[in-house]
């Protein structure tokens, strides 16, 4: 695959880099790499990459994100051969990367760096545009809800979640890893249009998010009452969220280190 | 084409139809009909028309859109022998159209009333995204500039704009007309982080927005004065002009009657 012998030390040595990248994940089968006919944002990447050093450089990203989700501030890493300077590498690596994915930081990575095990909080926003008429300007972006969402409702309910708690109910657990997590901050703003949703969290369960606005979307349109949700989130039980909300009104919007 | 005979008159009386509609413009060859193997606005609203019909309903604008052009406030009407009411039109037309155009409104029109002869006003909208670097999710929404734009320079250039002008410097016109227009409001606002061109006149020249908004982004990046943006305009030379701003940062807003 590649045009350089990979048993050829290169004559740069190899140092890691972390950089935030901002995508459109519309067209992906997601972050993680699929199979080859399945475009995702870390094959991508590594294309991109291959394309600048000739080489295979795997991406670590500080978490995987589905099929049609976005991200402005993922994180991700990679070791590279490169004797130019981090702005250098910034601008080859956007010119050989999609114009639905774009490198925004670029830096060498601090020693011991690991996108996913070092992050101590991850950031996601939720737009929710609620009106009676679907909106074309807006449908790859956020989720149309026809129903009128009481914003008040929302927030109150919102407002249980913050703390250490068993989050169960709203997602499952990576292979062998429990369902408690600390969440730091979830609320509902009216922004413009939209009904935005912020979380931030330690770590998320599968899926969580969009289980966690399905269910506050339910409070908001009258279907559960406020206790309800809470019944819900105290039971611990997966089968009692809401369902799950679409996955383009979501984005990852921060990792903190 | 029409499963109906045209010749048989339907048992319902033929009824003229005036229509909003919201429309992305990334997919379409603008918006009038062109050769079949080119989607466009009006081809698609004839083909739901069709489907509701099984006749062909030839669909009139208050105007063309170029080609990724976007519109949140484009007026349409059409002819239609229908039996139910205009609620239910404009959900049989929403159901038969494609997630990038949507009909926000469905009105009888009123008598003699032409979404073109009888407009007063239209008003555009234009976006810049004014950042260092792209934004894979803005790119479809506005057009991305690197240097830095001084907007105060920007709304000094856009206030000679209103009054009655010679726009000849920012568009050709439609064949036989003059290139002299009423122009209402002109002005640039920060809206979030985007900088938004709002211009509103009796009528425009063909690409008449987009050859003013590159004019004004010459004077916003210093590559122009203002002084040099107002011999442009007064020369009445469409060589004068900059150039042209790309279709995906225009919005076709409102149409006035």
């Amino acid at each position: 695959m590649s045009p350089v012998d990979p048993l050829t030390p290169p004559a740069t040595p190899f140092t890691r880099y972390r950089a935030t990248i901002e995508y459109d994940g519309t067209d992906y089968f997601g972050f993680q790499r699929q199979v080859p006919e399945q475009p995702t944002i870390q094959s991508t990447l590594e294309d991109a990459l291959h394309q600048i050093s000739g080489r295979h450089c795997p991406v670590t990203g500080s978490g995987r994100t589905d099929s049609g989700v976005h991200a402005t501030g993922q994180v991700i890493s990679f070791e590279l051969a490169w004797k130019h300077g981090v702005g250098a590498l910034q601008r080859a690596l956007n010119a050989n990367l999609p114009p639905d994915i774009a490198i925004h930081d670029c830096q060498i990575a601090p020693a011991g760096f690991h996108p996913r095990f070092s992050a101590r909080r991850r950031k996601y926003a939720y737009l929710i545009y609620n009106h009676p008429q679907r909106s074309p300007l807006r449908r790859f972006r956020s989720w149309h809800v026809r129903r009128p969402l009481n914003l008040e409702r929302m927030k109150a309910a919102a407002a249980l979640l913050p703390g250490t708690h068993d989050f169960a109910t709203f997602g499952s657990p990576p292979q062998g890893d429990n369902t408690v997590r600390e969440l730091f901050q979830a609320d509902w703003q009216q922004q413009a249009e939209f009904l935005k949703f912020t979380v931030q969290a330690n770590a998320f369960l599968y899926r969580m998010v969009r289980s966690l606005v399905c269910s506050l979307k339910a409070v908001g349109d009258g279907s559960w009452t406020v206790t309800e949700f809470q019944e819900a989130f105290l039971a611990g039980d997966r089968q009692r969220a809401a369902g799950t909300a679409p996955a383009h009104g979501l984005y990852l919007i921060s990792v903190d280190y």
